[in-house]
């Protein structure tokens, strides 16, 4: 019997001349559309279990949160910590949790809220379709961002991957050294309520697949349920030769504006009637390893 | 260190006079505001690995498919079938791929495309915010759906938990023998291109939280690693006293118009900045145990 969406497969066999789907666009998309991710941005978390994930560091909406989070890898703040919570359809969440370590050198105890930045001053490609959670919705250096124009702010978009900064209530904005990444549906909600720093972009996997904590919000009962971080660090600071290196497509660019009207248009062998529209999280910015 | 969205705990501390989150108004709603869910509308798949998912059946949208998915479980299709494909933020997917087992008397070999129904007819409850996938978003019957009314259309949402029929290219459309339940952000662009014919509402994690397939599109290489499956009956087919039994909440009801209105609007302990609008699935309709 065949299965469900088979479509890519069969015609990966044959490339057609005009790049027909979304992932067609990405693989014919020239060097020019690829922007290097700098090593001081990749967050390289080895889990003990042997898994690995890889966290692109947004510098450019959270500055304090992400230099912060620069100081606690270079600190060795998470070599040791744990994953110490899981909830189904929302996120996996590490750290030191409950724990009196002291905060590496260089770490701000109380940043600033970074929820929002200044719009202007961004390049922003529009999604073109409609975003119930912002006045605007659309992509600015290489990141899916809500704005509004008319009061001048933008923010990072809770999607699929995205990486959040863990906080208690109001108004504490968490130093960084607490990170959770989503793994259900797009948490839209926490936009402009949490300072969000970064995505997954390869790994996303290890966390979305643990098993479910059974505590409040996810959270695991027992501590020998925790998921053991080995260590986390930046790009940088690991030898050359062993340093994942990694691209994103500028959303400035003419292959990322055909890859997002063919997301919001699928018609091919397998899909019938194209929506004529997307949302904002279901075209995620197209990432790579450097070739 | 205190962590991400405790406000739900420190708030069940002391229940306010009036329910100021989604999950209070859950919490408080009257009996009233409940519909149950009959038996037959209930298949209930049971791991080998002693995991069980609960998929409530939409027969009021694909009335040919839930028939043959009512034929097939009391036929014993899915007993020692497995979970074959699980793709990251994608779906999980069960069924008997591959294998020549002749189909249960009374299923259908070639179903219509129940990809959408008519709209006139179901009461719907608006979403109220923007949908970038249809002219129209809501609820009828207790489910999430897109609709035009102008043409006349609605379709089930493809929201997380969504259970929809594997398919191959069009114009085939599946006999509802191959299942897939989504595990990450709503694939709203399968809308009206599969038919969906229900959704998990208990166990979904243990579909999201199996190890990703590896093989294209999510695919297990190795059928030694298929998730085997035990059994799936209906509720109906099982003796009384062992039946799991649901409720949905009334979307028409106006508790579900309080709930969606605090879905929108989050303030609270640890929600300082509501956004004002929400995405379909991520307001989905409450079920429970009956209780």
């Amino acid at each position: 019997m065949m299965t469900l969406l088979l479509a890519a497969a069969v015609q990966a066999a044959a490339p057609p001349a005009k790049p027909t789907t979304p992932s067609e666009v990405v693989a014919a998309a020239p060097a020019s559309a690829w922007r290097a991710i700098p090593a001081d941005d990749l967050l390289v978390v080895e889990l003990k279990n042997g898994g690995r994930v890889v966290i692109q560091l947004a510098p450019a909406f959270a500055p304090v949160h992400v230099a912060n989070i620069q100081a606690l890898a270079r600190g060795g703040w998470w070599d040791g910590a744990a994953v110490y919570r899981v909830q189904d359809n929302y996120v996996a969440q590490w750290g030191n949790n409950e724990s009196e370590r002291p905060l590496p050198q260089g770490v701000i105890a109380k940043p600033p809220a970074e929820y929002t930045r200044r719009l202007r001053g961004l390049g922003v490609r529009p999604l073109g379709h409609a975003d119930p959670y912002a006045p605007g919705a659309g992509y600015a250096l290489g990141w899916p961002i809500a704005y509004s124009s008319k009061a001048n702010w933008a923010n990072l978009a809770h999607c699929y991957g995205s990486v959040g900064v863990g906080r208690g209530l109001s108004p504490d904005t968490g130093t960084g050294g607490e990170l959770y990444a989503a793994i259900g549906h797009g948490p839209r909600h926490l936009d402009r309520n949490i300072a969000v720093v970064g995505r997954v972009i390869e790994g996303i996997d290890r966390l979305s697949s643990l098993p479910r904590g059974t505590g409040d919000l996810g959270f695991y009962k027992e501590r020998s349920q925790d998921v053991p971080i080995a260590t986390a660090r930046l790009a940088s600071q690991m030898p050359a030769g062993d340093r994942p290196s990694f691209q994103y497509m500028d959303s400035g660019s003419a292959s990322f504006s055909e890859y997002l009207r063919l997301r919001a248009n699928r018609k091919d062998a397998f899909y019938e009637r194209p929506a004529g529209g997307v949302d904002l999280c279901n075209a995620p910015v197209p990432v790579r390893r450097t070739p």
